[in-house]
């Protein structure tokens, strides 16, 4: 693409976004460093109007109503959330490519069309979507986290974004990833480092943090986000949002860029995020029903199953039985996510369902395994790319490292930096990871002698890290997510509504420890470190039953939201 | 597995196989090898009763309709399948196990049911079925054409014979294929060569040889193939068949054994071949409605869809659009096989049909970048199990080559004999394939300005191969079928009813070549080579059309089949 070198071109870069930025929307009185919760600055700053906040603050579900019946245009929600994403960015650094022009001019055009038509353009008129930088748009600059990418213009529209514009979405902004993405936390040379807005000492999780900080934040209502081992997820719950990690085949992926592109095994999916269900659902619906198959090969032809999502072959969702994944036999969760997992059981079985224990099976096996597939041959990968300018392949998303400045020579590579296999070599993982992948649907299938149902298990209910946003380059744990991507288990996140509590969750005496990584995590505890931190869970169904896990997500919300009303409010 | 050497163990499983077979059937006045065609043979032979010859005369509908009533015992059905087998594999040498107890067991057990329940087991009540070699069955030897594998015997079922056999079906052989199974024509060292029965100096094609050969002699009505690159097809259609390539995920196909395990890009399939649509429709009916996603994780769930059967998606097949792929651009077909094109464009114009030319897309790039999948470990894969026994790797399917006496050392690697690559340049292969794929989806999309129907081609014609079956050792031409592999699409073969013919197919005057392929295909010619050779064609639809696909193939073999009959018959 070029031959300037990396910090050349990250200078350059971070010129072009700034001038990307409305200077009215620049804000002088930031909240300093040491405010580690910013989450309420954005209405407290007094850049949004009294209407912009109640808009921002408004979820998608009456968000659409509002566009399609002209309560508010989308010219103003547009603006609305545009502003509010700036102020995001300049709290948690969020964003990459900021294009509210474009998306004001397309607002325009909507308000248009629904004035001179009174109908919506689509399931989405007027709702403005933020997008994760690996997700090509027509024109703008992507450079999905690599100095050697500045520079470099899409030359058309990925699928998704052609889907998402013909259901009358309003593109606005594209935010931060880790370099490659193939990070569980958010920080690249390009554009920094994201912090999460609940306390900025901690990650916002990733691949996908830049959308979980923004979302956060209230500066986007519904963001694409992508998974291919935690990465829709972890920043969901990291940040107290939803999140949906679709079966492969279901969302269109044609024309996105990524790391690692060839490798077919464990790729990515798009996936939603959102501060409500509604949000995972309308997307899922919207895009399915588009008939994105006739653009993406790779898509299966399903549009949304209204029977699957009544739970139809769940009983009609009557009684579900749900399983507890309560620890993987590899890394014992910490108090608060436990905490949460028992919270959730008593809900459930207050809501009248079932609850079992999950047994894991194998998945320490199962993690290697798909480490051994992404690594037979990132290497050659990311250095094909970084050569040309240069830049420092990332080894550690630890802050106190300065790649700016200098890079330590003893810093030991990623797990993703080893040498590379053979095909027959890598041939040798891939089958070993259908064979797990069959195992454990067997393994599933089997529990129809357990549930008391008739049916397996309905879905298993799990942590999603062992941790809740852990600080900076600590984030070193995906094993809770990575078997979906392994085995394409649709997986749902959702927040309990709980955050860390010093009393509730206090330290737990030490146990035999099942691995050295389940010694370290067990040490790192201490509720303080912890502040603020949302905790979440995930929801995991089997493949291509998107449907039937949000049905199943709204189950399970309800109950949690029951649970934690006062018990009065329930009489 | 073993350290015996690879002569002394195909001689122990010859000895097996025939103890496999009934003393009284092994026919005395077999032809002499100069008879070509030998598919009158068997209701000549004396062996078969009339009733014998009745039944396995009788096609898979009317088989299944006299089954249920009583009409015919399942005992009996079995008897006259397995004996007309039998004397087929005297005749083209087509099978590899023949457990005739075990079938005759499980029919007297079905004719039990039947008789005590008043109902069939399911919808393949008492079909007998035969298996490629390479679908385990719990307790039957299975060496996929390996000396090396000789004495292997499988500890559990597949899962399409879990399938097959909860729908009734009774099992009753396997069938011959090439050593590792990735050949288009049928010769390994532990069962030897299979004919073609209409005229036995050419091949069956391959890999499932086994099959087309057995079910053209009526020794089956229904087989299960497989299909890589060609290998249900090109079978199917030398041999006058119907088959369908389906698409992944539709049939299950865990717990079957191949080569190139771990390759997860371009995959076998599981698809039938069989003497009536009928019998490809029963198949592909019975087996996605018994819900086979439950046992394999790969699988859709994707019951038979009537709505796609009835052509909702392709104007309910009132005016269909067909293109005719005349030649890839890589090898122009002989005469035969275009004749059969030009008398299909025209009963499918005189059934009120449109019909348009297709024009191929980068036909050897994709076939190229196949070959660079498939043969990217193969040659370890290959070395890994051959070295047990010593037997040699083939590298040719030359029938002058004899490897039982003396390999000569100065034979060409095959293919798929080539140095591995690295696991890095196995993904660049892989994302050459992603990216062809969508460029020919693109194509395919944009032809909805010249079908007239306002959508875009409904299916494509193409052939099946540059010629139809030739000489032993010759068919070494995949690229009208491996597209389909390449790209996911459903293929169905079917007889046009046509046979080589001296006169309308005589030479044509030499074209100005593609290749150094299309001038070697060219000089091949010849009419009297190819006598009583059986003329096909291909029927392509879109990724998981099975439904439409079938419906389509009825459409299209009913015009044949109209046209075909003399004038006045239509009057």
């Amino acid at each position: 693409m070029t031959t300037k070198n990396w910090k050349d071109l990250v200078a350059e870069k971070r010129e072009r976004q700034l001038s990307q930025i409305p200077k009215e929307w620049i804000i002088e009185n930031l909240p300093p460093k040491e405010t580690l919760n910013v989450v309420d600055f954005p209405e407290k700053c007094g850049l949004l109007t009294e209407k912009e906040v109640e808009i921002t603050n408004t979820g998608v579900d009456v968000l659409l109503e509002n566009l399609a019946s002209s309560i508010w245009s989308a010219v103003e929600v547009t603006t609305a959330f545009s502003k509010r994403a700036v102020i995001a960015h300049q709290l948690v650094n969020c964003l990459t490519e900021i294009f509210i022009d474009r998306a004001l001019r397309r607002a325009a055009e909507l308000d248009k069309y629904l004035k001179s038509t009174g109908k919506v353009l689509g399931p989405l008129h007027g709702l403005p979507i933020s997008l994760k930088d690996h997700i090509p748009i027509k024109g703008i600059e992507m450079t999905m986290g690599y100095a050697s990418w500045v520079g470099r213009y899409s030359d058309k529209n990925s699928a998704i974004v052609d889907v998402l514009e013909a259901c009358g979405a309003v593109l606005f902004v594209r935010t931060n990833l880790p370099q490659a993405i193939m990070w569980a936390e958010t920080f690249n040379h390009v554009f920094g480092r994201t912090l999460n807005p609940f306390n900025r000492s901690l990650t916002p999780g990733g691949s996908s943090g830049g959308e979980g900080a923004l979302i956060a934040l209230k500066g986007s209502p519904l963001g694409v986000a992508s998974d291919i081992g935690a990465s829709v997820r972890i920043p969901a719950v990291f940040n107290g949002l939803y999140g949906l990690r679709p079966s492969y085949g279901r969302v269109p992926y044609a024309g996105c860029i990524n790391a690692l592109e060839g490798q077919e095994a464990i790729t990515f999916v798009l996936g939603p995020i959102s501060d409500s269900l509604e949000g995972v659902k309308r997307f899922m619906k919207s895009v399915v029903n588009h008939n994105p198959w006739i653009m993406d090969p790779k898509v299966i032809k399903k549009p949304w199953n209204e029977d699957e999502y009544r739970l139809v072959g769940h009983g009609a969702g009557q009684r579900l039985c749900f399983a507890i994944l309560w620890h993987d036999e590899i890394v014992l969760p910490h108090p608060p996510i436990t905490r949460a997992l028992e919270h959730t059981k008593q809900a459930l079985l207050a809501a009248g369902h079932h609850v079992v224990d999950w047994k894991p099976l194998k998945h320490l096996e199962i993690s290697n395994v798909v480490y051994k597939i992404l690594s037979a041959g990132a290497k050659e990968d990311f250095l094909k790319v970084t050569s040309s300018s240069l830049e420092p392949i990332i080894s550690t998303m630890d802050p106190s490292v300065d790649y700016e400045t200098s890079v330590p020579s003893d810093l030991p590579p990623s797990r993703m930096m080893v040498d590379g296999v053979s095909a027959y070599e890598f041939w040798q993982a891939q089958k070993q990871r259908s064979n797990l992948r069959q195992e454990y649907w067997d393994h599933w299938n089997a529990t129809v002698s357990m549930t008391g149902t008739g049916r397996p298990v309905d879905a298993i209910i799990s942590p999603c890290a062992p941790y809740v946003a852990p600080p900076h380059g600590l984030n070193r744990n995906i094993n809770y997510t990575v078997i979906c991507n392994s085995h394409d288990y649709t997986a749902l996140v959702l927040p309990t509504g709980l955050t860390v509590d010093p009393i509730l969750d206090a330290p737990k005496p030490s146990h035999k420890f099942f691995s050295m990584m389940d010694r370290a995590n067990y040490e790192l505890y201490e509720p303080a470190k912890f502040k603020d931190a949302p905790i979440g869970i995930q929801i995991i169904g089997r493949t291509l039953e998107e449907e039937a896990v949000i049905a199943m997500g709204e189950i399970v919300d309800s109950a949690i939201k029951a649970k934690t009303k006062p018990p009065t409010a329930n009489l």
